[in-house]
């Protein structure tokens, strides 16, 4: 165990995320750390939710999940450490690791959460606005240099899970919802991309707009259409050929999507 | 063998090239992954080609590149890895590595390219729209465990190349390209500095500007003032001192420039 | 030693910290580069001065700081490398390590300041307008491994430091100025908070607007209001609770702030 990700919304600009590297550094220097991202939507929880479930699983077993969008920073609000599965998260407990933690659920993997309340494993001096460094970077540190999760804190049998959209079965197929705009504009979908069967036959509504058809490919179509297509992930993505859905829709996360199966 | 640099257009937002390196990690757990670029301006394979070009020979020996900035994925178009030199190139064959094969060429260096078809260096699923994650991230894990190049697939002896402009010879001196265009709005020219015996005595235009002299630094002159300089690579730039030559231009990459020499 | 920050604002569009990071590593394989931020203001000296004089302390000793913010790239201006009591320092002698100098001195830790000179640790050929590739880059792949202070250069006693402003007794308080502004609007002051010790009692003034006591943290108060607190490097911050204090108050680093303790 020696791999940390880091993910948050602090943006490159004000080093602070470099300040987490020589912290985690310090205590473990064996560690190497890697940058999921830092431009998330500021406080965007659902949003880094997603990204956790999609980026962990692609990481090395044993991979520690940095993850700090805290809109709660300073308040009663828990710091957690969980084992799910082969992967760990630590941050914040207010829901970012949902879908990890649902993942590992629904394959049966072990599952261990403790609260962050060991002194010994936080700077020594805990700030009310930055536990990015004081709290989670330290524990990331102490755990890839070994320390057992049962010595971070009490064991947690109640974790804030988001309430997620799920999507409805409809009459003639399903109603489900945009849950992340990535920066080509593409809008991924909560629509399990398994059982479209005739792919061909299916016709997609968002706002005011029909797309008739899966599309296997951005290049099947001609640039500037709007096309519907099963993204790398399994599911439903809206996207223009060469250009922007989030433009050319003016939608956000939460549009609701209609699939129809003829 | 163990540097992997990345080069794409994914932007750092979306958490894609946090998986790339987690596809890499798992395969390749001694690899050093060093990003040079992720904030590249969308599908602009030439910039690109030039970045590569200009980045590369700064690396250690065997350093494998693997750049994705990829209109055409979900296509026919093949993936390739080849050497050019003592650089590895890993990406789409759509002329990324134009810049750093015509180098290549030109000093007699060793090249040799394969497509990319073993499936055995590629996830088990294959997406229409994320190659970056399925194929070309576990071929650089592959190539850094020691795997042949020919292990790969077929050799490739007409790789796809850019027909990227080159300068003229004018009646009295050269005409030239913008070639790339930085952060600080500094215009990077397609002209070699080389022939240039009488930096005071020559004069570029550009649009309906002559600028007289070339300077030998950005204080030479004045905040706000128009120069052509040498750049750090050799070539001939335009830039203002303290500001942005983009701006006050107005140009984009592909602007025509005249060198006259008197 | 085998710890290299870099802290430019070459931005990482350009894939100029990426040369660099191919130049450090041809010379010292062993060394591991970490980015603390490249998305500064460009040019803007202090506000990188008061980056890394927070950022350092959190690293572990001996590491190595490469700060590459250079307007005056290609004049007489000097390059130097500096001993900072555990930490290290490379870059141009225009004040970008005026902070953590001012923390070594008053801690009484031991300061060596060279000049980069020595041709042997430079590029072979070094431009006028990149010595974060052909100067620092190299200077700090040597000193990793293992050159001497000495050997890069003469000893330097009068190295350039900045002149930023100190915070002023008044008769009811004090008088400091908001001397960074992160991502999230929230405004950095240079007015240390130890004094403090009935927080509930000090007013905070800046442009026309008041602000009654010092919040513990930002949940404490509504959304949208402007809020004084301490932050996590000790000093007085200006904040809106989930909003910017820089919008709402349409400021800039240089605004005057008041401090009445009643």
């Amino acid at each position: 165990m020696k791999w940390i990700t880091l993910l948050t919304d602090f943006t490159e600009r004000d080093g602070y995320v470099g300040i987490m590297k020589g912290v985690i550094l310090n205590i473990a220097p064996q560690a190497v750390i890697i940058d999921i991202s830092h431009e998330v939507p500021p406080q965007d929880v659902p949003r880094v939710a997603h990204m956790l479930g999609r980026s962990a699983p692609y990481f090395p077993a044993g991979t520690v999940h940095v993850c700090v969008v805290d809109p709660g920073v300073g308040t009663q609000r828990r710091g957690i450490i969980a084992q799910l599965g082969s992967q760990f998260f630590i941050g914040p407990d207010n829901g970012l690791m949902t879908v990890l933690y649902q993942c590992a659920v629904n394959d049966g993997l072990e599952i261990q959460i403790h609260a962050l309340e060991n002194p010994e494993y936080q700077l020594s001096s805990v700030s009310h606005t930055f536990h990015g460094r004081d709290v989670f970077a330290p524990a990331a540190g102490h755990l890839v240099n070994g320390a057992p999760l049962n010595s971070f804190g009490s064991p947690i049998s109640d974790p804030v899970l988001l309430d997620l959209p799920e999507p409805q079965r409809t009459d003639h197929g399903w109603q489900g919802h945009v849950t992340s705009i990535d920066a080509f504009g593409n809008l991924a979908c909560n629509l399990d991309a398994q059982p479209f069967a005739h792919p061909e036959t299916i016709n997609i509504r968002i706002k005011d707009r029909w797309i008739s058809g899966l599309s296997a490919t951005f290049a099947d179509r001609q640039p500037g259409e709007l096309i519907a297509l099963v993204d790398s992930f399994g599911q439903l993505s809206i996207s223009v050929v060469n250009g922007s859905a989030e433009k050319m829709l003016d939608v956000c996360v939460g549009e609701p999507v209609w699939l129809i199966e003829n």
